[in-house]
């Protein structure tokens, strides 16, 4: 209400507060105040989350992808080393046991400044991390199976419910 | 080697035990025990990731989400109710200071078994994290941001070590 008061005040209303109108002429020449004005409408069909503040839920579920993608990454290399190195794959499971994995990111800064070795072990894990969340992860298959499962669960809660309740 | 052995007594082998030569005809002359067998390797380019035992990582992936979606459903359902329906809201609200959100089904369940009205709001929220699932949840977004945070993750954890060693 403050705002239109200030708009009357001040005619034309400035440009970037204006939905730009198909035709500019006509509107151009009616007077502010006897404008109607229409509300910007935003036409979308998906339901309102909220207090997410900035991040979307799509960002929120790819944080917690990208811990799992280094956690994934140190399984893979720690196999991979296991076989044919296992002096660094020593040296990976006696940092894996005094360091968390919890922060994927801080895993793999302090394995970098813990000696050279280390280093190429970080890098490593850096490198499939990467390769392994663009190449190897079957997103079709992540969506095709978290769908089931909401399916599933939706069915399941159901039915316990109802075999509870009707005997 | 058993099954070969059967191979042996009947020649030529069952049509669909064979793969399809490229040149049938030259291959079917010749008697099946004198054919070299040729190991049937499997050609997979991706990583082996260990120890997940019957869990694929996309299914382990897919767990995290469902629990997700659970908490997206009831932010989901409170905002709606917080409008025009206050009194449910609040019962939804005191819920879920008691209960934990951390096993979703078990939450909803517990939710179902209150009373009539929460058992209403469980089944509200198991609609509604069945939708936002199929319908609202961008999974092309989601493949997107967490490639982003690989990508940039992995230069900030380089950056930052280069920085550190070089002056």
């Amino acid at each position: 209400m403050e705002s239109s008061a200030i708009f009357r005040l001040s005619s034309p209303p400035p440009s970037f507060l204006t939905t730009k109108p198909n035709n500019t002429k006509t509107l151009s020449q009616t007077p502010w105040k006897h404008r109607t004005s229409l509300p910007t409408q935003v036409h979308c069909n998906k339901m309102f989350v909220p207090g997410f503040g900035e991040a979307s839920p799509e960002a929120k579920a790819a944080k917690n992808l990208h811990q799992f993608f280094t956690y994934v990454a140190v399984k893979i290399v720690a196999a991979q080393l296991q076989s044919y190195n296992p002096e660094a794959y020593k040296d990976l499971m006696d940092f894996l046991d005094k360091h968390s994995l919890d922060d994927g990111d801080k895993f793999c800064a302090d394995l970098m400044r813990e000696s050279s070795e280390h280093k190429s072990l970080a890098l490593r894990i850096l490198e499939v991390r990467s390769a392994y969340c663009k190449n190897d992860f079957e997103w079709d298959n992540l969506k095709r199976v978290a769908v089931e499962m909401v399916n599933e669960s939706n069915t399941k809660v159901m039915r316990d419910y109802v075999q509870e309740t009707s005997h």
